[in-house]
């Protein structure tokens, strides 16, 4: 890549869901979207959000974030 | 669907425009959206626009929301 | 078009990036956004940042934009 | 009420949700809100959110609102 | 209207009140700037709010919105 | 008045500055607002800013608002 | 208190009025506040608005403000 | 549940401290609200913040969250 | 002018219009709203916005911006 | 100074804390922020917050705010 | 410290890079900044972003904060 | 550089001046701001704002910016 050449990137929204944590969250986004979309380059957190059990445990992290890749 | 699995949603941005009120305009959005998209599971309003007629009348309300959806 | 009737728009979000200025790292997400949506209607700008290079000159600036398009 | 008197208010956040409409949801929230909380004076819209059924229908809305009442 | 050439528009902020609902709300506002300003264009909704009587009913709504007309 | 009747407000933005403190250059707009407009009912301060003089002294507020008022 | 302890804190939303200013008119909320909840430890200001007199002059602050306290 | 029937939920803001991190600040939390709330159903994080200590050590996370119940 | 010296400023949105770039718009809207106001002091842009042609070409900035001018 | 003429400021964040008032907190950032930069032009204020004591008086307001210096 | 004291605090923007973790970020930032300035008191999260690898795993957080330190 | 390994970045707040346009006071906060700080990777545009001459013409642009590099 060389600065100052046109190029484009897109970016789409995604909800990663994980019982393991915020980092977890964001990887199994991250993750599932490679799959369907581009070599994605980075990320940006949006929101984070969960679910509490019955037990009043954290049972799931929802992390709503931004992946762009580039669009060649 | 089980809390604390591994899971992935997507959300789109989509304006539904529609003559007969807000609610109409909401689901005119996301009957459209559903043709080219997965099944949507919800969404959520981010602006609520609309046009004036020459007679002074709203003639159309244009609701900027965004839809979401699980990728599979 | 006619007002009142029942349309859809949906929003994309990507990233122009060029050496020679803000409209034109505009005009370059355009212009490739286009290549693999449809016709595009309007864009809103987001955000606008750059990279600065060794000389300590602005060598390219970076915006963020949401451009638009009809479901038809 | 007279203007300038020492007075407080307490402003609650609640989510009312109706099958039946923005408004709908609006007085579900502020019927139940005062059951528990004294007389309500006033609301705030903060979001508005629905869920979509597998039939592709907004099945309901979900307003965020909050509701203000005077701490007597 | 020719896009490209040069024209000016200007907003105003106004807040409609109504008993009988969001939409209602939003017309008696630009109903009744249209008397004082010129023929308007769009609206654009920034708040939505209301007032609870004493018998716990949402008693009338009040839509904050700009309006906006071109200045020929 | 009465809650629920058709009613419409407009708001105006407008900086009071005073050397006196943020209470005083409130009222100060307010003031002038009130020559030039309706009477009004109600402000909302969006930003309080100031000036700060050669000696190292604030020497005024420069409080922005909005005003409110009915059109009757 | 010891840092690094687990300890939980409630912020409650609530509005002080005082025809006397801004400091008195937080200072009103904290007094109310304080006598229905646990004694409070920190306010933190949303919003300032006001009411203007027939007169012209503000003849009241309203004061927007979150109150917080330790949940033992 | 049934979607599209009413139904009410509240939300509270508090605040989990621990040193252990910031998914633990999350459940200290959590379980501190249920023990005084009814069940809790989700949390929105608002802020992460936290205390360094005097050896330059992050010793606590703040994570500032609404918990949401439903007002049966 | 003499800092501390009580004055009043209002501010104005306006959106103006051109085909040739944001510096453009900014100065269209400015020209324009500077006919029927008093001599304007300063301007802060809102939004930036456009127009894209049937040719893929962005053929008119839309640039929301606010206009001040002392209330002498 | 001219307007036109290629000028740059530079902005720092600070904090005033005092028992006495908002304005006073101001003063006491913008004087003891003097002492290590330049000769400060401007401020503008983020945040206001406070400390409440045992006593449920408030007995330090906390001013947020940016200074504003010109980098000569 | 005493309540009520006149004193200044001052916050800095540094971003925390680290392969580990967000947790790890934040400290990574800590302990740089703490290198060049005083002793820090706390840092709030202003954002978390991160970098995509090419095997489609995020190999590093990068943690917007802000740090505070007193100006004594 | 090797993404993952630990680095810090340092953002400031800069306002550059310029009557040649937007671009142009980027350019001249990124010149000025590089004299005095570490060799700047990127910059933000945080807010465009202007002065408006006697003769109604824009005479100059007012960009306030972050820029951020390194703490090496």
């Amino acid at each position: 890549m060389t600065y100052g050449q046109g190029r484009t990137y897109k970016k789409v929204e995604v909800i990663g869901v994980s019982g393991a944590g915020i980092e977890d969250a964001i990887q199994q986004a991250v993750t599932r979207a490679q799959q369907s979309l581009e070599k994605l380059s980075w990320f940006e957190v949006q929101d984070i959000r969960g679910h509490i059990g019955d037990d009043g445990k954290v049972n799931e992290y929802q992390v709503v974030l931004k992946v762009a890749f580039e669009l060649k």
